[in-house]
């Protein structure tokens, strides 16, 4: 792993809540884009050493949908920057690690993405996240 | 805010969780030390750009068991690294954000700490900390 890419943060509206990273924390916001394929509007803040990036859902059956409704607004996940995603699910397969895709598949900014099932990371969602 | 310091991750156990960062994620180990102010044991983890602690409730009381009680094993916190820590306590403040801690205490690695309240960021505990 070549570091944390982002932490991921659900919110029920990125208006109201991109203000406090940018007025109050200072940080700058890089673009927002939709991810039909994960249906969120994500936020890209630059946190200097990392990002964080703000999901709010666009669809009642999107999985922030059911994350909010079932733990409220708070940090959804974390994100490994990788340059060999592959071989790191292979890897993590291989030692027994349960993975939620097998396969990338693409995220946001078009990165391929692939989470890892929380039961086997003691309770954290990590996503593997490798730049195209 | 300089960035992210660390991410600070609840655990059961140190000795179960610490061999899936260090030898699956293939990340340092620094070092552990008993943080006897806020009851817990802290594994401090080298991921590159970031760090991550895992902490580990010594005391029944602790707010890391009582965290662990109610939710489970998962991501606790974000920890901003600022250089001035009275100065951006003083600015949170004064834009109306509700802050755990008015002063700064001591924490892991004899740093300077303070919370700010998860109500005024959208459900996440963000902590700054400032090293000495």
């Amino acid at each position: 792993m070549k570091g944390i890419d982002h932490i991921g943060i659900a919110v029920n509206s990125i208006d109201n809540a991109l203000p406090l990273y940018t007025n109050i924390f200072q940080m700058s916001h890089v673009k927002t884009e939709m991810v039909e394929s994960q249906k969120v509007k994500v936020a890209f803040i630059n946190a200097n050493n990392t990002k964080i990036e703000l999901l709010e859902p666009i669809s009642e059956d999107s999985t922030i949908q059911k994350f909010l409704n079932k733990k409220g607004e708070g940090i959804h996940h974390i994100a490994f920057k990788t340059e060999d995603i592959y071989g790191e699910l292979e890897n993590l397969e291989r030692t027994g690690v349960q993975l939620i895709d097998k396969e990338p598949r693409i995220g946001a900014g078009g990165a391929l993405v692939a989470f890892i099932h929380p039961k086997g990371t003691f309770g954290v969602l990590y996503e593997l996240c490798q730049k195209q």
